[in-house]
C-alpha cells in the first residue's frame, strides 16, 4: 500500500519560483506530504508562509540544524524521510552532506556544490549513506526527452557521431549593459555566484542533457567565454567545443545575453542511421530525421513510445502537459469566489457558460435534424 | 490568512483520467484539500483508491447521498465546501442540483447536464443558492486565451467580425469504422450519452471559446453532421455555420474522425482593426496579425499581457507550463526510489550526474583561462 | 528535338503582377518563347513594355482580333502556338472561345469564364478543337499537392470521409470599411466583376484543390456569405458546407476580411487510414497524420515522393523554390552594376566577398591542424 | 529603354542543377539573354544542350579559349557582357581572370578560387579592369537576409555582441560511412576538391552571412573539424568560434553528416536591444525578438521593409516566392500537351477544371440568395 513520503523544504518561500515548482511537482502524483521546512532563515517569515499554504507549523523549523536535530528525535515513521534543498547555491553541499549522514534522502537543487571538489566529497557520503540522492535536472523529465535517450539507446541512430546542444536566454542583457548593475547584482559577484554564470547556471543543463541522452561521456572540451565588459568578471556567455569518443564531436552553447531568447533549450544528435532534434519551448514535439525517409515527429503518451517515456506520461496524445495549469487556474478562479475573493471576469466558466453549452448542442441537433435549417440561440 | 478550501470528489477514480486532471489541478495553486469523496459506485473500490493516493479513508462514502447526508451533520468549518463532479454525464445534472439545494459550492465536469431543460432548472437552483458554480471548460485557463479575451475586450480588433473555431481529433476513427464496435460502445449510443456524441463532448468547448475570447453571444446556427454510417445515429463529426451579431459570422467545426488529429482545438478571430489566432497544441504561442505590421507573437507571464493572463502564470517567460510536469517525473522517480521501488534508469538524475556537472563547469573556465585549450573531463 | 513553344500574351504589361508570374513560369523550364502579344488595350503601351522586357516589337499588335488574324496569315512554323490569357475576367471567355476555333492552344487565368452558361459553351469549343485549354490554378503545380493527389489516389489514405480547406486573405479590410471605397472599387462592382468577389476569387481555388487533391467530385453544396454592409452587395467572406459522396462531408471556408492573413490557402483531408495537411505559406512540408504512428512530413525532391512530384522539382531537397528567386536577384543586382545603373550595397556579392571567403576557408584549416588554436583573419 | 544583357554560360550543361538555377535566374527579372556557351568540354554535348534548351548554335563555342577569342571579335555590342562561371572549383579562377583582363564582366559561382593566394591575385586583376564581378552567395538575395542587413545597419538591435550561424546538411552520410566510397569519391580528395569539404563547400555561405547581415568582420577564429575516420582526411564536419571584435564573438556551425538535415543554414544576431533569427528553409520568416515586446515576425513584400528587401520581391504579400516554380510546372505540364508529348494525369488544370469552378461559383450565390439550402453541383 502506498503511503505519501514524507517530505521536507529548505527553502523556497515567498514569492520563489522555484519553490513553486518543486511544490506542484511534489503534488502532482500523489507521492509527497510535506511535512516540516524551513521555508525562510527569517523562522517569522517561515511561519507566515507555512500558513499561507496551509501546511501545520508546528515542524516549521527555526534553522536547518534545529530541523535535522528534532527530526532525528521522531519516530522512523513520522520523521521527514526525504529533503528538498531548494536554498541559495552555497548551501547545497553542507546541507546535502548533513542529510546523507544524519540518514534523510536528499532531492536538490542545482548547482550540486559550489565546485568539483565539494563535488567529489559529496559523493563519498553519499555511497556511504546508501540513501537517494536526486539532483533536479527538470529537463530530463520530459517524456520526449526520455524518448530520445531510450532511442538512442536501442540503436535507432546508429553510432552518434554530433552532437549540437544549445541554451539561450537574453534575460541579463538589460544588467550586463547597466554598468551600476552590472557591478552590484549576486549573480555577477564571483564570490557569492561561484565561478560562472552562464555555463554554471545554464550551460550545466545543455551539458546534462547531451550525455543524458546519448548515454555517451564527455571526454574534453575547449571553452570560450564572452564577459562583454572589461569591469566584469563573470561568464555571460560562452561556447564549448566538445569531444565524446573517437571522431564523436559537438558544440554546447549557452547564453544569457541572446536578447530576446527566453528558455531557448534544444538539443540535436545526429548519428549514422538519424537524427533527433527536440527544442524545450515545443517540448512535445521530437523530430526524428533521416536521409530518406520523412521526417517523424514524435508526440508524447502515444503507445509507439518507450515505456520510459510513457512513465512520464498522464494524460493522452494532445493534452500539452500545461492543461494542468490551464484546469488549475479555474480551480484558482473558483477558490477565489468559494473564499468570497474578488476575481476577475472570466477567471473561471460558469453556470451561464453551461446553460449556452446545452443551447449550443441541442440547437446543432435541431438545425441538423430538420435539414440543416437556422435555429436560434435563446 | 488563507486556509485550504476542503473539497469533496465524486468519481474521478482508478485510473480516470479526468480524476488526475482534476486532482492536480487543485493541488497546483495550494488552495484545496481533499477531504472526503465517492470515487467509485463500488465502496470497496473508492476506499482502495482513496489509501493509494494515500487521503484519509474516514470520510470516503458509500454513495453521494450519504456523503451529503454525513457531511451536513459536520460543524460547518469541517465540513465540505466544494465538490467537484467528475462523474459520468448523466449525473451531473441531479449531483449539483442536490449540492447546490445543501449548500454546497460546486465545481463540475461538462457537459453541465444532459439537455437545456435540465440546464435551465439548474440555473433556477443556483439563483436560489447563492453559492458558487464553476463549469470546467479547462481550456478558458490558458494564459493566452485569457489575453485574446483581454485584447479583444480593450478593442485591440476593434468591431468583431469573423470567427473560425475547430476541435479535430480522431481517436473515434478505430471505433467507427469497426461494425462491431460502433454498436456497442456506450459514446455512440444516444441513451447512454445523450443526444450528441462530437458536437456534446468537444464542438462544445469550441463553441464556448468563441464566446468567451469574443464576449459576444451566438445568435442562430446552421448544422450539418455526419454519422459515417447509416447504422449510427450519433454524430461523429459536425460543422456549424453561426452568427453573433449584424454581419458578424463564422464556423465552428469539430470532429471525431480526423484521423490522426490528436487534441486539434483552434480558434481564429478578426475584426476591422486586426485577428488573432492560438492553438491548443502550442499554447504559449498567441499569433496577433495586421494588415500593416509584422506579425506579433505573445507568449505568458511578460509585463506586456493583460492582468488576466498573467494571474494565470506562475513561472517566468519561456517556461512552458508543462515545467511543472517534467520537475514531477523527477519528483516520481525519486518517489520509487525512496520507496524501494524499481525504477528505470534515466528517471531521475543522480548524484552522478552533479558530479559530471561540477566537473564541466569547472573545466569551462579552466579552458577560457588558459586561453581556450582542450582540457580533458575526469 | 524540344523546340521552344511560340507563346502569345494577352493582358500582363505594365506593373501588372499576374503578368511577372506568367512570364516568369513561361521561362523557368526553358519551353516557351514571347513571339507576339497585347500587353495592354493601349497600342503604345503595348509597344513601350515589350520594350522595356526587350522583346521584339514587329509582333505587338494593336488588339486581339488583330494578333489572331495577323497570326494566321503567317507560315505555321512561325505562328504563335499558344496564347496565355491575363486580361480582365470579362474578356477570358471571348479570347479562349476565339482561340479555340481559330486553332491556338490556350492558357487561361482563372475565372475561366464569367458564368456557368459560358464555361459549358466553352467547353463545346474546345472539345471541338481539338487544341490544349490550361488553366492556371497554380496551387496544383506544387510538388506537395501534387504528391497529396498521389498518395490519396494510391490509397494510402483509405475511403476519404472529411474534407477541410480554408482560403484566408484579409487585404479588403480596409476597403470594405470605408464606405467611400467600397462602393468604388470595381472589385465589388457585381456589373464589372461577376457575381461573386470572394467565392469566384479564391474560393474557387479552394474548391478546386479539394477535387483536385481527393479525386472526387462535390456533389451538392450549402452556403453562407458575408457582406459586412448592407450597401455592399458582393461576398466577402463565405463559407460552404460540402458533400462529395455517401457521408463524405467537408466543409471549404474563404474570406477577404480574415484580417492580417495574407494568402492563407490550406488543405486537411482525412480518411479510413490517415490524414494529410498542407499549407500554401509553407509549401514544402506536406504532414501525414496516423491513429498510430508518429507524423511524417513530407519535403519535396525525395526518392520517396510521387513521379508527379518529382516532375515538379528541379533541385535536391531542403532547397525552397524559392532559392530561384534569391538567385535571380543576385543577378538582377548584377545587371544594374553592369549597365552602370545605381545599385544599393548589398544586392550582390562582390570581389571583397570571394577573397573573405578563401581567407575564412583557408584559416579554419589552419587553426584545425595547428590544434585548434586561433587564428587572425587579414 | 533597357535592352537584355548579352549572357554567356560556361558550365552548367546537361543535368547540372547549378546551371538550371543560374539559367533560370537570369530570365526571372527580364534582364538577361544568354547568347554564347560552353556548357560542357565535350563540343558535342555542348551543342546538343543548346538545341535542348532551344539556344542558337552558332556561338556555342569549343572552349573557353576560343569562347574569348571569337567573341573578342565581335563589335562591342553583339559581343557577351557578361560570363557566368559555374564550371568545377579548379577552372574559377583562371577563367574568372581571363574574363576580366579582357574586358568581360564575371559573374562566379563560390568558390570564387582554390585558395587564398590566387584571391588576392583576382583582387588585384579586378580591380585593375573595372569590369563588374558578381559572387553567386545566393542566400544574400533573400529578401528577409537583406532585411536583416538593412535593421542591422539602421541599428535596430544597437551594439552587436552575439553571432550564431549554422549550415548543416547531412547528404555525405552514406558515402563517409562506406570505405569503399569514401576513398574514392572526389569530393574528399584534397587533390581535386581543394583543402577543405564541408567548410569550403558550406561553412562558407554560413561565414558569409555572418559578415553579410551584421556588417563586421570576422577578426579571428578557432577551428575544429571532425574527419570521422582515420583513412579520411577531408572535413566532413567542423565549428569554428568566431571574434568579430571587442566583446562581440560568436559560432559557425558547419556539417555534412547531420544526418536527415537538407538544407539547414540557419542564422541568429543578437545585440544589445534585440536579436534577428532566420532560417533558409522557412526563408519568407524573419523573427525579431526583444526583451520586452512580442516576437515579430517579417514577411517579405510589406510596405515596413527595408528598401533593399522590397527590392527582391516580386509578388504580394504571403506568396512564397516558390510560387513561380509553382506556376512554372503548370506551363511545364501545358508544353508537354501543346507538344504532344506523353503528360501524367494532373500536370495541369483543364477545360473540366474550369466548367467545374464556374458552377461551384454559381451554386454558392444560389445557395446563399435562397437562404442557404442545399444545392446540387452539376
Amino acid at each position: 500500500m502506498p503511503k505519501k513520503i514524507r517530505l521536507g523544504i529548505l527553502g523556497g518561500g515567498g514569492d520563489s519560483l522555484i519553490g513553486v515548482l518543486h511544490r506542484v511537482a511534489s503534488f502532482i502524483n500523489d507521492n509527497y506530504e510535506i511535512v516540516g521546512a524551513v521555508f525562510n532563515p527569517n523562522h517569522e517569515d517561515s511561519l507566515a508562509f507555512a500558513r499561507e499554504i496551509d501546511i501545520p507549523t508546528n515542524r516549521i523549523y527555526k534553522d536547518f540544524d534545529t530541523l535535522v536535530e528534532e527530526e532525528l528525535k521522531l519516530p522512523e515513521d513520522e520523521r521527514i524521510q526525504v529533503c528538498s534543498i531548494q536554498t541559495p547555491n552555497f548551501l547545497h553541499f553542507p546541507m546535502a552532506k548533513k542529510l546523507l549522514e544524519n540518514g534523510f534522502h536528499v532531492i536538490c537543487e542545482k548547482p550540486m556544490t559550489m565546485n568539483y571538489e565539494e563535488a567529489k566529497i559529496l559523493q563519498e557520503t553519499h555511497k556511504k549513506s546508501g540513501k537517494v540522492f536526486a539532483l533536479t535536472h527538470t529537463y530530463t523529465g520530459y517524456p520526449m526527452v526520455r524518448q530520445m535517450r531510450e532511442m538512442i539507446k536501442a540503436g535507432e541512430l546508429g553510432k552518434i557521431h554530433k552532437v549540437d546542444a544549445r541554451y539561450y536566454q537574453g534575460w541579463i542583457n538589460p544588467i550586463i549593459h547597466d554598468k551600476e548593475k552590472r557591478s552590484s547584482v549576486w549573480r555577477l559577484d564571483p564570490k557569492k555566484a561561484g565561478i560562472s554564470s552562464c555555463m554554471g547556471d545554464i550551460g550545466v543543463h545543455a551539458f546534462n542533457m547531451v550525455e543524458y541522452t546519448t548515454g555517451l561521456k564527455v571526454r574534453s572540451l575547449l571553452c570560450d567565454f564572452n564577459y562583454l565588459y572589461e569591469d566584469n568578471q563573470m561568464d555571460v556567455d560562452g561556447t564549448v567545443l566538445i569531444r565524446m569518443g573517437d571522431h564523436v564531436k559537438g558544440v554546447i552553447r549557452s547564453s544569457q545575453v541572446a536578447t530576446g531568447e527566453e528558455n531557448g533549450l534544444a538539443i540535436a544528435i545526429y548519428g549514422e542511421k538519424g537524427g533527433l532534434r527536440w527544442e524545450q519551448e515545443n517540448p512535445n514535439f521530437l523530430y526524428r530525421l533521416s536521409d530518406t525517409e520523412p521526417i517523424q515527429v514524435y508526440k508524447p503518451g502515444h503507445a509507439y513510445n518507450s515505456e520510459l517515456s510513457l512513465e512520464g506520461t498522464k494524460l493522452p496524445p494532445g493534452h500539452p502537459e500545461g492543461i494542468f495549469d490551464a484546469m488549475a487556474n479555474i480551480y484558482k478562479g473558483a477558490a477565489k469566489a468559494i473564499r468570497g475573493e474578488k476575481y476577475n471576469d472570466g477567471e473561471f466558466p460558469t453556470m451561464e457558460d453551461g446553460l449556452r453549452g446545452m443551447n449550443f448542442i441541442e440547437n446543432t441537433v435541431a438545425s441538423h435534424k430538420k435539414g440543416n435549417v437556422w435555429v436560434n440561440m435563446d
